[in-house]
C-alpha cells in the first residue's frame, strides 16, 4: 500500500537514516523540506555533498577539519605541550564552546573495550605516543568519561607513559554543577566526598 | 570563535532549520551524516533536491503527488463520490496508513481563523464547491481538529451546501481507543457522554 508519492517516500527514507528520526519525525521534517524555499533545499543538499567530500581527520591530532591541519593545532598560540585526550569529536566541540582551554586535543576515536573487541591497536594511540616523544614538556589531560571503557583507556594511557616525564592528570570527578545531591548516583556522591576540596582550615 | 570547520558549520545550520532540530541534535546528525557512505549522502541529497522539484499539490484534490493528478484521483476504484475533507497532507497520509477509507480526499491546506486572518478565500474552498457541482450523489465528510478553527470551517462547509443536495458528515467525537478515562479532559468525556451510543436495550 503506497501512502505516500514516491520522491516524497524517498526523502522520508533517507531523513530516517539520521539518528533519533524515526516516521513520524522524518514524515514532519520532509514537509518543512517542501516548505522551504529552492534556494534553501540546494543550499541543504550541497551542504550534505560538500560536507562529506571535505570534512576529515587532522593528520596531528585526528579531530575533524576541512584542511590538512586543523584550526587548533596550526593555531600559533595554542600551547603544543598541553594535549587533552578525548574520545571523539564531539568532546573537541564541547570543550571549544565553552572556549577556556588553551591547550590541544587528541582524539582517540573510540575508547578501549574488550567487550566490543575494541583493542589498544583500534585507538588513536600510537599517533598519541609519537606526539608525545616529539614534546619537551608534555603533559596530557585525560578527559575521558567515568565509564569502565573511560577508565580502562585512562589506565593503560597512564601505564603507557609511566616513568617518561610526561605529567597526567584527568578531569575531576563531583557533582555536577546546579545538580540536586538528592537526585545524584551514590557512586557520584561517593566520589565527591572522597576528592572533597578543603576550603578553609 | 570558532567551534566547528566551516563545512561542518554550514550543515549544521542547514539542519537546525529542519522543524524541532536544535544545535545539539544537527551536531548529532551532521556527524552521523559524516560518517554515512558517500553512496548515502549523495542519496539523500538527491532525494532533497527531487523532493523540492517535482512534488506538487494534486491538480483535483490538492493532496501531494509528483503526477498532474494523484494515484488517489486516478485510481478507478476510489469511489469520487465520497470525499473526505481535510486540513493538510499529513491527514491524508494518516487515513491511508489506517487503508480503510475507499472515498478520495480534498486538502483545504488551512482552516479558517479570524485570528491568523485566514479567510474562506485562503484555503481550498472554491476548488471544493467546483468539484461537489459536478458530481451527482456527493458525501463530504469533514474530517477536521475540534478546535476552534476546525470548528468554524466545519460550520463554514455546512451553510455553503445547505440544500444543495450533499450529505455531510463529521468524524466522531469521542474518548480515544486505550485511553484512561481518569485523564481525559473535561470537554471530551463530556462528548464522549453526549455522543453515547446504545449498545443493548
Amino acid at each position: 500500500m503506497e501512502v505516500y508519492p514516491k520522491n516524497f517516500e524517498a526523502l522520508v527514507e533517507s531523513l530516517k537514516k539520521l539518528p533519533g528520526i524515526g516516521e513520524k519525525s522524518a514524515e514532519r521534517m520532509a514537509l518543512a523540506i517542501l516548505d522551504m524555499s529552492t534556494e534553501d533545499v540546494v543550499q541543504t543538499s550541497n551542504a550534505l555533498l560538500e560536507a562529506k567530500k571535505t570534512l576529515h581527520s587532522c593528520s596531528i591530532c585526528g579531530s575533524l577539519t576541512d584542511q590538512e591541519i586543523c584550526n587548533i593545532c596550526s593555531n600559533e598560540t595554542r600551547d603544543k605541550n598541553l594535549i587533552c585526550v578525548v574520545e571523539d569529536y564531539k568532546s573537541v566541540f564541547a570543550f571549544e564552546k565553552v572556549g577556556n582551554f588553551r591547550g590541544v586535543y587528541h582524539v582517540l576515536n573510540g575508547l578501549i573495550s574488550p567487550m566490543l573487541n575494541i583493542g589498544t591497536d583500534d585507538i588513536n594511540l600510537a599517533s598519541l605516543v609519537k606526539r608525545v616523544s616529539e614534546l619537551e614538556h608534555p603533559e596530557l589531560i585525560l578527559a575521558l568519561k567515568s565509564s569502565i571503557e573511560g577508565q580502562t583507556t585512562t589506565s593503560y594511557i597512564k601505564k603507557i607513559f609511566e616513568n617518561k616525564n610526561v605529567t597526567i592528570s584527568r578531569l575531576a570527578y563531583g557533582i555536577p554543577m546546579g545538580a540536586e545531591i538528592e537526585y545524584l548516583d551514590m557512586l557520584t556522591l561517593d566520589k565527591a566526598l572522597f576528592d572533597r576540596k578543603i576550603i578553609s582550615e
